[in-house]
């Protein structure tokens, strides 16, 4: 029996996310991505406004993260903070795409991204804040440069390498856990 | 009276980088940057044997990292690498050269590059790993990863926010600064 065709909105995201990645954001028309999601352009205009309302529907796991299911200990906190920066590039915008905010090649692209992303650290940061998890944490902890270090070491790494090496979320977690530890050395 | 101008030398080196800053490894041609730097391609033949040879003799910083002046103490180590890391990037390869390597945008470059980092990257852990500052440090720290942090957090800044904001490499050095640490507190 051959295998039931994806819906239609599933193959208008997953080519946006395609094209994204693969080719990077000036790949990514209505044009191209009807094309590819073989649905009609009128399809698409249905769905989305314009490109940006389709791309930022594409990119949700970015605005509306996987809440950890284990907020009891540090621990689960910082794996799930690891995993949904790991998430928000793999399954997100991209290497590509972040080579693309780098230079900013495409400034539509930019600003819809930058927007998106204020509200991808808005919802980890306010994970941390929750007075369930604040106090696991260390008293004086900069969220935002935490997170860029935890984003920028799969960027630093794959740039200097080609590849993310096996193990990295692990490596990255002992690198970084006394950082985010209380400095008291409580509640580990 | 009218500046000397600078030494051919020097205005290969500034053509060089500055091209290779503003357009992407792709613009860094024996010919353009004889056309930047006013110079003869004879000129830039007599020094150097291909354009690899060139590019890779403008970016010594990053094969030759001044040493840190004070290795008496974490504070300064820390400091050091953090600023060897700005360094790499803002008088190195620039963002648009990390860009290019994330997307192996020019394979020639990529694989240059890259051998540079291995040697800065040693330049870097050779210093930690001196019996003068090993003890200064974390028993585990795992060097490579700490410096993927550091350069990525510059990235990730970069990439989200369009500039890194003033006071980056202190906020770095505090977040960091207990990741780096020995873990019993001692020598603080």
């Amino acid at each position: 029996m051959p295998e039931k065709p994806a819906p239609r909105d599933a193959r208008i995201t997953a080519a946006t996310l395609e094209l994204l990645r693969t080719k990077g954001p000036k790949a990514v028309t209505v044009e191209a991505v009807a094309a590819r999601a073989e649905v009609a352009k009128t399809t698409i205009y249905r769905r989305y406004h314009d490109r940006e309302d389709m791309l930022a529907a594409a990119l949700t796991s970015l605005t509306q993260p996987a809440p950890p299911t284990d907020r009891s200990a540090l621990r689960p906190i910082l794996q799930w903070l690891i995993d949904q920066s790991d998430n928000a590039i793999e399954s997100g915008i991209g290497v590509g795409g972040l080579a693309a905010l780098l230079t900013d090649e495409d400034p539509a692209f930019t600003e819809l991204i930058r927007s998106l992303l204020v509200q991808h650290r808005k919802a980890l940061a306010d994970v941390v804040a929750d007075p369930v998890v604040a106090h696991l944490v260390r008293d004086d902890l900069d969220v935002e440069t935490l997170l860029d270090c935890i984003v920028g070491a799969y960027l630093a790494e794959r740039a200097r390498n080609g590849a993310v090496a096996p193990g990295w979320a692990e490596r990255v977690l002992r690198t970084l856990w006394p950082a985010v530890a209380p400095t008291s050395g409580q509640h580990q």
